[in-house]
């Protein structure tokens, strides 16, 4: 059976682990801090991959950031990673194969293959957690567009800015749906900048009917975000992943978007592959498509 | 060469020709009032066959209404068509193969094969008229969905409600893009119930301010949709047709959208295919994938 040595890297931490064709994970997990330079970076993928590359068949790298229609670089800027990250060679670190996926799409992939999304035709994944991915499956492959960027979740929630996205636009669906959306809603409502979204999720559980509004129009905003996906894609299915999904009460999403699309029903489901779902999808998608 | 009966049917009006696989229009183009009732509009479909089946190859309609992945009838009800639309067996009215496919969709696959999109690998298709439709082409596949329902633009402008789209839902895209939106802005900004959308059209003619102003917030709405449709297809190109679609000055929303999205640049192009696209793309989709 073939195995992949699989990689997630992030703003904060970079993971690793070995993966085999049926998505489960054979090795350790091993956990990095991000380094806050390129060499820094490099090195932590060099000494992983040269303990590990005679185990494997290929090396499975899901990222920040969009990855190209190649599965061999990043493309533009990624902004919790050091500047230049677009510009590393990645396949210049192994003899094999090494495969990149950006780390929604991934997951996405993970959702699909083994998880909430399997025997799906079309399926649309969000992962709500300080930002906000997306990764979107049609037909057995990946959305990827004309350049590898494809499925991210900046499509405006009003046409008139009012909220600064992190990216620099304004009104993102981003910016309305993430955990740090769920903070600003609160400052907003409670006009009060030093409310955590912490607190909000503490309030919600304490019966606080502040804090419960404050949840309700964020995840209405989810709601809102989702009837545009689902009206767009008809697809079987929305999932719903990261630290932030948990909060979602996905009956009443579903409820409410299939009461306002033009498209037959769709379903809301929370994920199910894990929080190593990023690592997996990358190492299927790897398996079968890399080589 | 293969030949094709084609069908355009709207909600005021049936078009009917021979396109060969060139995607050029072989017969004359004839014209018929949409009949008020499910017999007649058969009628005038049969009629039609039975004089020119024995010329083509295959039936291809192109239709108001979203069409199954089976390419045989239409899905869900279709406010402009008579009640029960979606029951007719159009198979029924001919002994070729009776190949369908949604109006916008096959608008779409025209400018993709012969039209602005021709030799992209990712583009979305945006109608703009009495209403808006959607069509998306992504490697050589019309975006269809589970149902095939896909690319319907009913996707949210605002969260909170302020306008109701035709559709019956609150704030889609379609109540802000189309010809009717155009209207509306319109009765909103000058406070006045009877102003039309020629009004508009032609009080920015003569250089009317306040008109300018009521076709830059349409232009600005349009813009934003784009935007997000951007963000989420990273497409080649986003193609501007339909009655409205001239009236949007395209280089400005290029510019516009091109500077608050987080893909790459993307290309906005008015439709080259014709008044006649939507014929001309299912006779090319019938010839090409209905036998």
């Amino acid at each position: 059976m073939k195995k992949a040595l699989a990689f997630d890297i992030g703003g904060t931490k970079i993971y690793s682990t070995i993966i085999n064709e049926n998505g489960e994970i054979i090795g350790e997990i091993d956990k990095f801090s991000t380094p806050k330079s390129l060499d820094e970076i490099k090195k932590v993928l060099q000494e992983q991959i040269q303990k590990h590359e005679n185990e494997v068949d290929i090396i499975a790298i899901a990222t920040a950031g969009a990855v190209n229609n190649q599965n061999t670089a990043v493309i533009g800027s990624t902004g919790n990673l050091p500047q230049g990250y677009n510009t590393i060679d990645f396949q210049s670190l192994s003899s094999k194969r090494v495969f990149l996926e950006n780390d929604a799409n991934a997951a996405a992939w993970a959702e699909y293959k083994i998880g909430a999304s399997k025997n799906t035709s079309v399926s649309v994944l969000l992962t709500l957690g300080t930002g906000v991915g997306g990764g979107i499956i049609i037909n057995n492959n990946l959305l990827k567009g004309k350049s590898g960027a494809a499925g991210e979740m900046h499509f405006k929630m009003y046409p008139d800015k009012r909220r600064k996205c992190t990216c620099g636009g304004w009104d993102c669906f981003e910016i309305y749906a993430s955990g740090t959306a769920l903070k600003i809603d609160a400052e907003e409502m409670l006009n009060d900048k030093n409310v955590t979204t912490y607190d909000v999720i503490e309030g919600v559980k304490n019966g606080n009917t502040k804090m419960i509004e404050v949840l309700k129009r964020w995840q209405n905003d989810i709601t809102t975000g989702i009837k545009g996906l689902a009206d767009i894609f008809d697809p079987d299915c929305v999932v719903l992943s990261g630290s932030m999904a948990q909060f979602v009460d996905v009956k009443k999403v579903e409820e409410e978007v299939n009461s306002d699309i033009v498209t037959p029903p769709t379903s809301i489901r929370l994920a199910t592959a894990g929080n190593y779902a990023g690592m997996i999808g990358v190492a299927l998608l790897a398996m079968e498509r890399g080589s």
